[in-house]
Protein backbone atom coordinates (compact mmCIF):
# COMPACT_ATOMS: atom_id res chain seq x y z
CA UNK A 1 0.00 0.00 0.00
CA UNK A 2 1.42 3.61 -0.79
CA UNK A 3 0.51 6.53 0.96
CA UNK A 4 2.48 10.48 0.70
CA UNK A 5 5.51 9.35 3.01
CA UNK A 6 6.08 6.80 0.31
CA UNK A 7 6.75 9.66 -2.58
CA UNK A 8 8.84 11.29 -0.58
CA UNK A 9 11.55 8.43 -0.89
CA UNK A 10 13.42 8.28 -3.99
CA UNK A 11 17.12 8.57 -4.85
CA UNK A 12 16.64 11.48 -6.96
CA UNK A 13 14.93 14.63 -5.50
CA UNK A 14 14.31 16.16 -8.99
CA UNK A 15 12.37 12.88 -9.90
CA UNK A 16 10.41 13.31 -6.75
CA UNK A 17 9.60 16.63 -7.79
CA UNK A 18 8.19 15.80 -10.74
CA UNK A 19 5.86 13.63 -9.29
CA UNK A 20 4.62 16.04 -6.65
CA UNK A 21 3.88 18.89 -9.41
CA UNK A 22 2.39 16.67 -11.97
CA UNK A 23 -0.48 15.37 -8.95
CA UNK A 24 -1.03 18.46 -7.79
CA UNK A 25 -1.56 19.58 -11.53
CA UNK A 26 -4.13 16.99 -11.58
CA UNK A 27 -5.74 18.30 -8.27
CA UNK A 28 -5.88 22.29 -9.72
CA UNK A 29 -7.23 20.36 -13.12
CA UNK A 30 -9.65 18.55 -10.58
CA UNK A 31 -10.65 21.95 -8.64
CA UNK A 32 -11.33 23.62 -11.63
CA UNK A 33 -13.73 21.23 -13.41
CA UNK A 34 -15.47 20.97 -10.10
CA UNK A 35 -16.01 24.79 -9.94
CA UNK A 36 -17.27 24.50 -13.52
CA UNK A 37 -19.76 21.82 -12.90
CA UNK A 38 -21.14 23.95 -9.54
CA UNK A 39 -21.29 27.22 -11.77
CA UNK A 40 -23.07 25.18 -14.78
CA UNK A 41 -25.89 23.55 -12.38
CA UNK A 42 -26.04 27.54 -10.91
CA UNK A 43 -26.40 28.96 -13.71
CA UNK A 44 -29.16 26.37 -15.02
CA UNK A 45 -30.82 27.16 -11.60
CA UNK A 46 -30.75 30.98 -11.41
CA UNK A 47 -31.19 31.45 -14.99
CA UNK A 48 -27.89 33.01 -15.24
CA UNK A 49 -26.93 32.69 -19.19
CA UNK A 50 -23.15 35.25 -18.25
CA UNK A 51 -22.35 32.53 -15.64
CA UNK A 52 -23.27 29.95 -18.32
CA UNK A 53 -20.85 31.59 -21.00
CA UNK A 54 -18.26 32.30 -18.14
CA UNK A 55 -18.70 28.43 -18.16
CA UNK A 56 -18.52 27.86 -21.92
CA UNK A 57 -14.72 30.01 -22.14
CA UNK A 58 -12.79 28.24 -19.25
CA UNK A 59 -14.02 25.08 -20.90
CA UNK A 60 -10.47 25.84 -22.93
CA UNK A 61 -8.61 26.19 -19.88
CA UNK A 62 -9.43 22.48 -19.25
CA UNK A 63 -8.43 21.55 -22.29
CA UNK A 64 -5.27 23.35 -21.61
CA UNK A 65 -4.50 21.46 -18.79
CA UNK A 66 -5.47 17.97 -19.60
CA UNK A 67 -2.65 18.84 -22.41
CA UNK A 68 -0.11 19.79 -20.05
CA UNK A 69 -0.52 17.19 -17.96
CA UNK A 70 -0.59 14.78 -20.49
CA UNK A 71 3.19 15.99 -21.64
CA UNK A 72 4.25 15.94 -17.79
CA UNK A 73 2.92 12.18 -17.84
CA UNK A 74 5.00 11.45 -21.19
CA UNK A 75 7.80 13.53 -19.98
CA UNK A 76 8.35 11.24 -17.13
CA UNK A 77 7.78 7.51 -18.30
CA UNK A 78 10.42 8.61 -20.98
CA UNK A 79 13.15 10.02 -18.74
CA UNK A 80 12.51 8.18 -15.53
CA UNK A 81 11.14 4.92 -15.97
CA UNK A 82 8.89 4.78 -13.22
CA UNK A 83 8.36 1.41 -11.63
CA UNK A 84 5.79 -0.18 -9.00
CA UNK A 85 3.91 2.60 -7.31
CA UNK A 86 5.36 5.38 -9.29
CA UNK A 87 4.26 4.11 -12.90
CA UNK A 88 0.82 3.20 -10.90
CA UNK A 89 0.63 7.26 -9.79
CA UNK A 90 1.78 7.66 -13.50
CA UNK A 91 -0.83 5.93 -15.17
CA UNK A 92 -3.69 6.83 -12.73
CA UNK A 93 -3.01 10.48 -12.92
CA UNK A 94 -2.44 10.25 -17.02
CA UNK A 95 -6.28 8.29 -17.05
CA UNK A 96 -7.98 10.56 -14.39
CA UNK A 97 -7.29 13.26 -16.69
CA UNK A 98 -9.40 11.94 -19.42
CA UNK A 99 -12.38 11.59 -16.95
CA UNK A 100 -11.65 15.03 -15.59
CA UNK A 101 -11.85 16.59 -19.23
CA UNK A 102 -15.39 14.99 -19.57
CA UNK A 103 -16.69 15.96 -16.73
CA UNK A 104 -15.47 19.38 -17.83
CA UNK A 105 -17.37 18.90 -21.33
CA UNK A 106 -20.39 17.85 -19.74
CA UNK A 107 -20.24 20.87 -17.51
CA UNK A 108 -20.13 23.00 -20.59
CA UNK A 109 -23.27 20.75 -22.17
CA UNK A 110 -24.84 21.73 -18.79
CA UNK A 111 -24.10 25.73 -19.37
CA UNK A 112 -25.75 25.50 -23.21
CA UNK A 113 -28.42 23.95 -22.17
CA UNK A 114 -28.84 26.74 -19.23
CA UNK A 115 -28.48 29.33 -22.07
CA UNK A 116 -30.83 27.59 -24.18
CA UNK A 117 -33.46 27.64 -21.04
CA UNK A 118 -32.49 31.53 -20.86
CA UNK A 119 -33.51 32.08 -24.17
CA UNK A 120 -36.81 29.44 -24.32
CA UNK A 121 -38.40 29.99 -21.12
CA UNK A 122 -37.77 27.99 -17.91
CA UNK A 123 -38.75 24.43 -17.72
CA UNK A 124 -41.79 23.99 -15.87
CA UNK A 125 -40.29 21.15 -13.94
CA UNK A 126 -36.85 19.66 -13.03
CA UNK A 127 -35.00 22.05 -11.36
CA UNK A 128 -35.37 20.82 -7.82
CA UNK A 129 -33.82 17.55 -9.38
CA UNK A 130 -31.43 19.10 -11.28
CA UNK A 131 -30.06 20.80 -7.91
CA UNK A 132 -30.25 17.51 -6.10
CA UNK A 133 -28.63 15.33 -8.24
CA UNK A 134 -26.38 18.24 -9.38
CA UNK A 135 -24.86 18.53 -5.53
CA UNK A 136 -24.29 15.15 -4.70
CA UNK A 137 -22.16 14.10 -8.32
CA UNK A 138 -20.18 17.51 -7.74
CA UNK A 139 -19.68 16.73 -3.77
CA UNK A 140 -18.51 12.88 -5.71
CA UNK A 141 -16.06 14.66 -8.01
CA UNK A 142 -14.65 16.81 -4.63
CA UNK A 143 -14.57 13.36 -2.61
CA UNK A 144 -12.64 11.28 -5.29
CA UNK A 145 -9.89 14.17 -5.77
CA UNK A 146 -9.67 14.05 -1.70
CA UNK A 147 -8.79 10.56 -1.97
CA UNK A 148 -6.25 11.01 -4.70
CA UNK A 149 -4.80 13.70 -2.49
CA UNK A 150 -4.67 11.82 0.21
CA UNK A 151 -4.44 7.88 -1.12
CA UNK A 152 -7.85 6.83 0.52
CA UNK A 153 -8.92 4.04 -0.87
CA UNK A 154 -11.63 3.48 1.76
CA UNK A 155 -13.04 7.11 0.79
CA UNK A 156 -12.88 6.00 -3.13
CA UNK A 157 -14.87 2.91 -2.39
CA UNK A 158 -17.50 5.13 -0.88
CA UNK A 159 -17.62 7.45 -4.03
CA UNK A 160 -17.86 4.00 -6.00
CA UNK A 161 -21.03 2.92 -4.22
CA UNK A 162 -22.42 5.86 -3.93
CA UNK A 163 -22.95 6.25 -8.39
CA UNK A 164 -25.34 3.73 -7.73
CA UNK A 165 -27.52 6.37 -5.89
CA UNK A 166 -26.93 8.80 -8.24
CA UNK A 167 -28.41 6.10 -11.26
CA UNK A 168 -31.19 5.36 -9.06
CA UNK A 169 -32.52 9.23 -8.48
CA UNK A 170 -31.03 9.90 -12.51
CA UNK A 171 -34.25 7.13 -13.16
CA UNK A 172 -36.76 8.66 -11.18
CA UNK A 173 -36.42 11.88 -12.27
CA UNK A 174 -36.70 10.98 -15.78
CA UNK A 175 -39.74 8.99 -15.22
CA UNK A 176 -41.59 12.11 -13.70
CA UNK A 177 -40.29 14.51 -16.60
CA UNK A 178 -41.36 11.78 -19.27
CA UNK A 179 -45.12 11.43 -17.36
CA UNK A 180 -44.85 15.53 -17.17
CA UNK A 181 -43.98 15.60 -21.03
CA UNK A 182 -47.25 13.35 -21.85
CA UNK A 183 -49.54 15.56 -19.98
CA UNK A 184 -48.25 19.11 -21.55
CA UNK A 185 -46.71 18.56 -24.94
CA UNK A 186 -46.26 22.20 -25.55
CA UNK A 187 -43.70 21.68 -22.88
CA UNK A 188 -41.73 18.99 -24.68
CA UNK A 189 -38.74 21.08 -25.55
CA UNK A 190 -37.82 22.67 -22.47
CA UNK A 191 -38.22 20.10 -19.93
CA UNK A 192 -35.93 17.79 -23.00
CA UNK A 193 -32.83 20.41 -22.07
CA UNK A 194 -33.53 19.63 -18.29
CA UNK A 195 -33.42 15.81 -19.28
CA UNK A 196 -30.20 16.36 -21.06
CA UNK A 197 -28.48 18.36 -18.18
CA UNK A 198 -29.46 14.92 -15.94
CA UNK A 199 -27.90 12.77 -18.08
CA UNK A 200 -24.82 14.76 -18.13
CA UNK A 201 -24.71 15.53 -14.32
CA UNK A 202 -25.46 11.26 -14.60
CA UNK A 203 -22.66 10.78 -16.52
CA UNK A 204 -20.18 13.01 -14.30
CA UNK A 205 -21.30 10.52 -11.26
CA UNK A 206 -19.41 7.60 -13.70
CA UNK A 207 -16.51 9.75 -13.99
CA UNK A 208 -15.94 10.61 -10.40
CA UNK A 209 -16.92 6.49 -10.05
CA UNK A 210 -13.91 5.84 -12.59
CA UNK A 211 -11.35 8.32 -10.75
CA UNK A 212 -12.19 6.52 -7.69
CA UNK A 213 -11.46 3.18 -8.96
CA UNK A 214 -8.21 4.44 -10.24
CA UNK A 215 -7.45 5.72 -6.99
CA UNK A 216 -8.25 2.17 -5.55
CA UNK A 217 -5.81 0.85 -8.41
CA UNK A 218 -3.12 3.55 -7.12
CA UNK A 219 -2.95 2.52 -3.31
CA UNK A 220 -3.85 -1.42 -4.13
CA UNK A 221 -2.26 -2.46 -6.94
CA UNK A 222 -5.15 -4.00 -8.03
CA UNK A 223 -7.51 -2.64 -11.32
CA UNK A 224 -11.23 -3.21 -9.92
CA UNK A 225 -13.02 -1.58 -13.08
CA UNK A 226 -15.74 -3.74 -14.01
CA UNK A 227 -15.69 -6.38 -10.49
CA UNK A 228 -18.80 -5.10 -9.33
CA UNK A 229 -18.86 -3.25 -5.78
CA UNK A 230 -18.62 -6.20 -3.80
CA UNK A 231 -14.93 -7.14 -5.07
CA UNK A 232 -14.40 -3.75 -4.99
CA UNK A 233 -14.82 -3.46 -1.60
CA UNK A 234 -12.91 -6.93 -0.39
CA UNK A 235 -9.82 -5.42 -2.55
CA UNK A 236 -10.22 -2.30 -0.23
CA UNK A 237 -10.93 -3.55 2.93
CA UNK A 238 -8.71 -6.76 2.32
CA UNK A 239 -5.57 -7.33 4.57
CA UNK A 240 -3.52 -8.22 1.91
CA UNK A 241 -0.96 -5.10 1.35
CA UNK A 242 0.44 -5.31 -2.58
CA UNK A 243 1.68 -2.01 -3.04
CA UNK B 1 7.32 8.98 -38.82
CA UNK B 2 6.57 5.34 -38.01
CA UNK B 3 5.66 2.79 -39.96
CA UNK B 4 4.84 -0.90 -39.40
CA UNK B 5 8.23 -1.44 -40.08
CA UNK B 6 9.62 0.53 -37.61
CA UNK B 7 8.45 -2.19 -35.35
CA UNK B 8 10.26 -4.81 -36.33
CA UNK B 9 14.15 -2.80 -35.92
CA UNK B 10 14.61 -3.97 -32.19
CA UNK B 11 17.42 -5.49 -30.18
CA UNK B 12 15.03 -7.56 -28.48
CA UNK B 13 13.24 -10.00 -30.59
CA UNK B 14 10.64 -10.94 -27.84
CA UNK B 15 10.09 -7.06 -26.99
CA UNK B 16 9.20 -6.93 -30.80
CA UNK B 17 6.66 -9.92 -30.46
CA UNK B 18 5.85 -8.32 -27.19
CA UNK B 19 4.67 -4.65 -28.88
CA UNK B 20 3.30 -6.89 -32.08
CA UNK B 21 0.77 -8.72 -29.49
CA UNK B 22 -0.66 -6.18 -27.92
CA UNK B 23 -1.41 -3.97 -30.68
CA UNK B 24 -3.00 -7.26 -32.31
CA UNK B 25 -5.44 -7.77 -28.90
CA UNK B 26 -6.31 -4.26 -29.16
CA UNK B 27 -7.55 -4.98 -33.09
CA UNK B 28 -9.37 -7.89 -32.03
CA UNK B 29 -11.12 -5.94 -29.27
CA UNK B 30 -12.13 -3.41 -31.88
CA UNK B 31 -13.42 -6.08 -34.20
CA UNK B 32 -15.59 -7.48 -31.45
CA UNK B 33 -16.62 -3.36 -30.56
CA UNK B 34 -17.69 -2.93 -34.14
CA UNK B 35 -19.93 -6.14 -34.29
CA UNK B 36 -21.36 -4.75 -31.00
CA UNK B 37 -22.20 -1.84 -32.45
CA UNK B 38 -23.81 -3.26 -35.76
CA UNK B 39 -25.83 -6.46 -33.87
CA UNK B 40 -26.93 -3.26 -30.91
CA UNK B 41 -28.53 -1.33 -34.48
CA UNK B 42 -29.46 -4.59 -36.40
CA UNK B 43 -31.36 -5.97 -32.94
CA UNK B 44 -32.91 -2.55 -32.72
CA UNK B 45 -34.31 -1.89 -36.37
CA UNK B 46 -35.37 -5.98 -36.85
CA UNK B 47 -37.02 -6.04 -33.16
CA UNK B 48 -34.69 -9.05 -32.72
CA UNK B 49 -34.83 -9.21 -28.87
CA UNK B 50 -32.51 -12.68 -28.85
CA UNK B 51 -29.57 -10.43 -30.80
CA UNK B 52 -30.16 -7.51 -28.26
CA UNK B 53 -29.67 -10.21 -25.15
CA UNK B 54 -26.23 -11.44 -27.26
CA UNK B 55 -24.94 -7.95 -27.40
CA UNK B 56 -25.56 -7.48 -23.31
CA UNK B 57 -24.00 -10.72 -22.61
CA UNK B 58 -20.82 -10.49 -25.40
CA UNK B 59 -19.90 -7.21 -23.03
CA UNK B 60 -18.05 -8.84 -20.58
CA UNK B 61 -15.98 -10.32 -22.93
CA UNK B 62 -14.89 -6.80 -23.97
CA UNK B 63 -14.65 -5.58 -20.66
CA UNK B 64 -12.43 -8.73 -20.03
CA UNK B 65 -10.60 -7.57 -23.41
CA UNK B 66 -9.93 -4.23 -21.63
CA UNK B 67 -8.44 -5.58 -18.65
CA UNK B 68 -6.13 -7.79 -20.23
CA UNK B 69 -4.74 -5.51 -23.10
CA UNK B 70 -4.43 -2.52 -19.99
CA UNK B 71 -2.13 -5.29 -18.24
CA UNK B 72 0.01 -5.73 -21.30
CA UNK B 73 0.65 -2.17 -21.22
CA UNK B 74 1.48 -1.64 -18.01
CA UNK B 75 3.53 -4.72 -17.89
CA UNK B 76 5.61 -3.91 -20.89
CA UNK B 77 6.07 0.21 -19.41
CA UNK B 78 7.67 -1.70 -16.48
CA UNK B 79 9.59 -4.48 -17.90
CA UNK B 80 10.76 -2.66 -21.38
CA UNK B 81 10.75 0.74 -20.30
CA UNK B 82 10.33 1.95 -23.70
CA UNK B 83 11.02 5.47 -25.26
CA UNK B 84 10.04 7.27 -28.70
CA UNK B 85 7.57 5.64 -30.96
CA UNK B 86 7.70 2.13 -28.65
CA UNK B 87 6.24 4.56 -25.78
CA UNK B 88 3.53 6.01 -27.92
CA UNK B 89 2.28 3.31 -29.68
CA UNK B 90 1.75 1.79 -25.70
CA UNK B 91 0.34 4.96 -25.08
CA UNK B 92 -2.30 4.94 -28.01
CA UNK B 93 -2.90 1.38 -27.19
CA UNK B 94 -4.00 2.37 -23.34
CA UNK B 95 -6.04 5.31 -24.05
CA UNK B 96 -7.67 3.47 -27.44
CA UNK B 97 -9.11 0.45 -25.37
CA UNK B 98 -10.58 3.31 -23.08
CA UNK B 99 -12.37 4.13 -26.57
CA UNK B 100 -13.18 0.82 -27.30
CA UNK B 101 -14.85 0.10 -23.95
CA UNK B 102 -16.59 2.99 -23.94
CA UNK B 103 -18.29 2.00 -27.59
CA UNK B 104 -19.10 -1.20 -26.08
CA UNK B 105 -20.97 0.10 -23.68
CA UNK B 106 -22.85 2.72 -25.87
CA UNK B 107 -23.68 -0.90 -27.65
CA UNK B 108 -25.00 -2.40 -24.78
CA UNK B 109 -27.15 0.73 -23.91
CA UNK B 110 -28.58 0.29 -27.53
CA UNK B 111 -29.27 -3.24 -27.24
CA UNK B 112 -31.32 -2.53 -23.45
CA UNK B 113 -33.56 -0.09 -25.61
CA UNK B 114 -34.04 -2.48 -28.57
CA UNK B 115 -35.26 -4.73 -25.74
CA UNK B 116 -37.78 -2.21 -24.32
CA UNK B 117 -39.14 -1.33 -27.64
CA UNK B 118 -39.79 -4.95 -28.50
CA UNK B 119 -41.69 -4.67 -24.85
CA UNK B 120 -43.40 -1.66 -25.50
CA UNK B 121 -44.09 -1.51 -29.41
CA UNK B 122 -42.14 0.30 -31.44
CA UNK B 123 -41.50 3.85 -32.40
CA UNK B 124 -43.58 5.24 -34.67
CA UNK B 125 -40.31 7.26 -36.13
CA UNK B 126 -36.31 7.39 -36.43
CA UNK B 127 -35.42 4.00 -37.75
CA UNK B 128 -34.18 5.24 -41.12
CA UNK B 129 -32.28 7.64 -38.82
CA UNK B 130 -30.80 5.06 -36.26
CA UNK B 131 -30.09 3.03 -39.85
CA UNK B 132 -28.21 5.60 -41.76
CA UNK B 133 -26.17 6.94 -38.54
CA UNK B 134 -25.08 3.88 -37.45
CA UNK B 135 -24.29 2.76 -40.80
CA UNK B 136 -21.77 5.25 -40.93
CA UNK B 137 -20.76 5.45 -37.10
CA UNK B 138 -20.01 1.48 -37.32
CA UNK B 139 -17.41 2.70 -40.74
CA UNK B 140 -16.39 5.09 -38.70
CA UNK B 141 -15.40 2.22 -35.99
CA UNK B 142 -13.83 0.76 -38.95
CA UNK B 143 -11.73 2.90 -40.41
CA UNK B 144 -10.13 4.30 -36.96
CA UNK B 145 -9.01 1.11 -36.34
CA UNK B 146 -8.03 0.14 -39.79
CA UNK B 147 -6.07 3.48 -39.83
CA UNK B 148 -4.42 2.15 -36.61
CA UNK B 149 -3.35 -0.82 -38.15
CA UNK B 150 -1.52 0.78 -40.98
CA UNK B 151 -0.47 3.44 -39.34
CA UNK B 152 -2.32 5.42 -41.39
CA UNK B 153 -2.26 9.41 -40.30
CA UNK B 154 -4.97 10.30 -43.86
CA UNK B 155 -7.33 7.83 -43.17
CA UNK B 156 -7.73 8.82 -39.33
CA UNK B 157 -7.76 12.61 -40.31
CA UNK B 158 -10.68 11.78 -42.65
CA UNK B 159 -12.67 9.71 -40.14
CA UNK B 160 -12.09 12.83 -37.21
CA UNK B 161 -13.60 15.14 -40.20
CA UNK B 162 -16.40 12.70 -40.28
CA UNK B 163 -17.33 13.81 -37.19
CA UNK B 164 -19.38 16.84 -37.63
CA UNK B 165 -21.34 14.94 -40.40
CA UNK B 166 -22.67 12.64 -37.48
CA UNK B 167 -23.14 15.50 -35.66
CA UNK B 168 -24.88 17.62 -37.91
CA UNK B 169 -27.24 14.80 -39.15
CA UNK B 170 -27.79 14.03 -35.05
CA UNK B 171 -29.30 17.29 -34.32
CA UNK B 172 -31.39 16.94 -37.71
CA UNK B 173 -32.77 13.65 -36.37
CA UNK B 174 -33.24 15.23 -32.71
CA UNK B 175 -35.62 17.77 -34.46
CA UNK B 176 -37.85 15.82 -36.23
CA UNK B 177 -37.81 13.31 -33.26
CA UNK B 178 -39.16 16.40 -30.68
CA UNK B 179 -41.64 17.59 -33.17
CA UNK B 180 -42.91 14.39 -33.58
CA UNK B 181 -43.45 13.93 -30.07
CA UNK B 182 -44.83 17.04 -29.66
CA UNK B 183 -47.87 16.07 -32.42
CA UNK B 184 -48.25 12.44 -30.83
CA UNK B 185 -47.93 12.72 -26.52
CA UNK B 186 -48.66 9.18 -26.47
CA UNK B 187 -45.64 8.18 -28.10
CA UNK B 188 -43.16 10.19 -26.20
CA UNK B 189 -41.84 7.21 -24.42
CA UNK B 190 -41.41 5.50 -27.53
CA UNK B 191 -39.71 7.93 -29.46
CA UNK B 192 -37.56 8.80 -26.67
CA UNK B 193 -35.88 5.24 -26.58
CA UNK B 194 -35.05 5.62 -30.38
CA UNK B 195 -33.74 9.47 -29.13
CA UNK B 196 -31.22 7.86 -26.23
CA UNK B 197 -29.76 5.35 -29.01
CA UNK B 198 -29.52 7.99 -31.56
CA UNK B 199 -27.44 9.73 -28.37
CA UNK B 200 -25.25 6.62 -28.13
CA UNK B 201 -24.73 6.60 -32.35
CA UNK B 202 -23.69 10.14 -31.81
CA UNK B 203 -21.10 9.27 -29.16
CA UNK B 204 -20.04 6.14 -30.81
CA UNK B 205 -18.86 8.81 -33.07
CA UNK B 206 -16.92 11.08 -30.95
CA UNK B 207 -14.81 7.79 -29.51
CA UNK B 208 -14.15 6.75 -32.84
CA UNK B 209 -12.67 10.24 -33.25
CA UNK B 210 -10.56 10.16 -30.49
CA UNK B 211 -9.18 6.67 -31.46
CA UNK B 212 -8.03 8.54 -34.78
CA UNK B 213 -6.49 11.58 -32.82
CA UNK B 214 -4.94 8.99 -30.87
CA UNK B 215 -3.64 7.70 -34.30
CA UNK B 216 -2.28 10.99 -35.44
CA UNK B 217 -0.43 10.76 -32.44
CA UNK B 218 1.63 7.83 -32.75
CA UNK B 219 1.99 8.91 -36.30
CA UNK B 220 2.85 12.20 -36.32
CA UNK B 221 4.17 12.60 -32.06
CA UNK B 222 1.66 15.64 -31.65
CA UNK B 223 -1.21 15.09 -29.62
CA UNK B 224 -3.69 16.94 -31.71
CA UNK B 225 -7.07 16.69 -29.11
CA UNK B 226 -8.67 20.10 -28.70
CA UNK B 227 -6.62 21.20 -31.75
CA UNK B 228 -9.53 21.87 -34.40
CA UNK B 229 -10.06 20.16 -37.30
CA UNK B 230 -7.38 22.99 -39.11
CA UNK B 231 -4.56 22.45 -37.19
CA UNK B 232 -5.17 18.74 -37.31
CA UNK B 233 -5.13 18.61 -41.14
CA UNK B 234 -1.97 20.72 -40.72
CA UNK B 235 0.05 18.54 -38.75
CA UNK B 236 -1.08 15.05 -41.12
CA UNK B 237 -0.43 16.96 -44.02
CA UNK B 238 2.61 19.03 -43.66
CA UNK B 239 5.97 17.85 -44.11
CA UNK B 240 7.61 18.29 -40.56
CA UNK B 241 8.95 14.44 -39.93
CA UNK B 242 8.64 13.84 -36.18
CA UNK B 243 9.08 9.99 -35.60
Amino acid sequence: MINKDSLTHHISAQFNAELEEVRSHLLAMGGLVEKQVNDAVTALIDADSGLAQQVREIDDQINQMERNIDEECIRILARRQPAASDLRLIISISKSVIDLERIGDEATKIAKRAIELCENGESPRGYVEVRHIGDQVRKMVQESLDAFARFDADLALSVAKYDKTIDREYKTALRELVTYMMEDPRSITRVLSIIWVLRSLERIGDHARNIAELVIYLVRGTDVKHLGLARMEEEVKGTADKG
